[in-house]
């Protein structure tokens, strides 16, 4: 149950990916195909698009199917699991459960009750108490996260350097309050936390900032932090940045981002850099 | 220099209350009155409303007549000084400084340099290196700001205090890094902290998440925590709740605010407390 992605058990057999909605299932797919494992995807309907999953060997499943889940995993002689991608908010007919399912239903009704966090923790939980392993995506692909080092052409200066640690430090200091995934440092100071309303939305509330005067940014200020929290699992809940967050930040006249290296989901790091390059942003991995 | 205000020396002849916009300078202006302060009104033009004074000596001075006021209080024989109220940013025809004025440019070009906070403080010393006490509303009125126990009929329930103490510890512990005056809690987590935005929108990006459904409020749940960071000088920048405040919360659902008592102004505090009433929220000052 450690929620390090480096202390996962190796991949025995074949890998089930339990695909969401997104980039990074079908990403994580490819990467894991292409380092030899016999991948079997798991896609959860109105999530994941099995169009984007290429040649591989998939079967679409209702999230009130879990009972038919595991007996096709268990079919396919599978233990290793990662679940990865974006889930909706559930439809009522999405969660109809199937009667091979219903046995499993107080286990979820008792992890519905803690937030987020505490459901997650219940899904891994429940998969381990079946048997399974459940894999960190970072377990099984390192590159799908941030590594140490510049992910584009554009490095981060000193004084952005400086920026970046005290945010990593506010980061840390928020941690026993189980908040605070992103902050936005800029003008000397921590200009925005993010709580409950995403990265996005705290993004363009600078931005916001920004066109409407109250906040002032000087050419190379303001950088984006991004860490998990303590204590969060990785293998089932790890922040992320994409192409969007990119297109974003450039657009409230932001600098850069910093990322905790091997700890924040980047998808593809070529194109992603890439997309820095282009709007003259900077990303780093910080160690 | 203590930002303590119970530490301030005591007034020891006439009263200036160097006032700019909002209800606090007046009202405070009327409290010094009724304690027996010979008040002498400095009004800051844009900000200041003379007419909401009452009867009182009162002078208006433009930001660029710094010098002019100097005189002003020396001949009238003042040493001591309050300074309240919102500041629009100034336009370029207010700084326009007097003759008088220009000598002192060099301390607030300094003083500019650090942000707010810094500036506050230059301010203060300003004022304090030629030769004037500077002193925080709360120690010519305590009653401005929120004493401990509830301003309304409403009494936070032992959960709500509980959501207070974990909000206040919160903010305790972002002060570090000179961020956070308020946050609010609710469902069990904290789901929005305040930085560069301001407590209004804090409060409507929290009503904006319960509107959209992505936040779910149950009946009692939110509450809204306001302190002032440490080491920030009560004498010139204290947070404050008013009668907005109240309305913006109803309007986000929220059921409540907890206050550090003696440290958050709330101004006319039984028609803050009338104000909830009416809105079915509690104020609660937490010593």
């Amino acid at each position: 149950m450690s929620p390090d992605p480096t202390a996962a058990p190796p991949v025995r057999g074949p890998l089930a990916v339990i695909a969401g909605g997104g980039d990074y299932p079908p990403l994580l797919t490819r990467l894991a195909s292409e380092r030899g494992h016999g991948v079997f995807v798991a896609g959860l309907e109105g999530a994941a698009d099995p169009a984007a999953f290429g040649p591989v060997e998939l079967q679409m499943f209702r999230l009130g199917q879990l009972g038919r889940l595991l007996e096709v995993l268990r079919r396919r002689q599978i233990g290793d699991l990662v679940l990865l991608g974006s889930l909706p908010r559930p439809s009522f007919s999405a969660l109809r459960p199937e009667a091979s399912t219903l046995k499993h239903l107080p286990h979820f009704a008792r992890a519905f009750k803690g937030g987020d966090d505490h459901l997650l923790r219940g899904v891994v939980g429940f998969f381990e108490a079946q048997g399974f392993r459940v894999h960190g995506p970072a377990a099984i692909a390192p590159e799908i996260t941030a590594q140490a080092g510049s992910l584009g052409r554009r490095t981060a200066t000193a004084d952005q350097k400086l920026l970046i640690e005290r945010g990593f430090s506010l980061l840390t200091a928020l941690s026993p309050y189980d908040v605070g995934q992103a902050a936005i440092l800029a003008d000397h100071r921590v200009i925005a936390i993010e709580a409950a309303e995403g990265t996005d939305a705290m993004i363009d509330r600078v931005a916001e900032m920004v066109a409407s005067g109250r906040l002032k940014l000087a050419r190379g200020d303001g950088v984006l932090v991004k860490a998990p929290k303590h204590g969060q699992d990785l293998r089932v809940d790890m922040p992320a940045v994409g192409i969007r967050t990119v297109e974003r930040m450039a657009q409230a006249g932001l600098s850069g981002i910093g990322l905790r290296a091997g700890q924040v989901l980047v998808g593809d790091a070529s194109a992603l850099g890439a997309q820095a390059d282009r709007q003259g942003l900077f990303i780093e991995g910080v160690a």
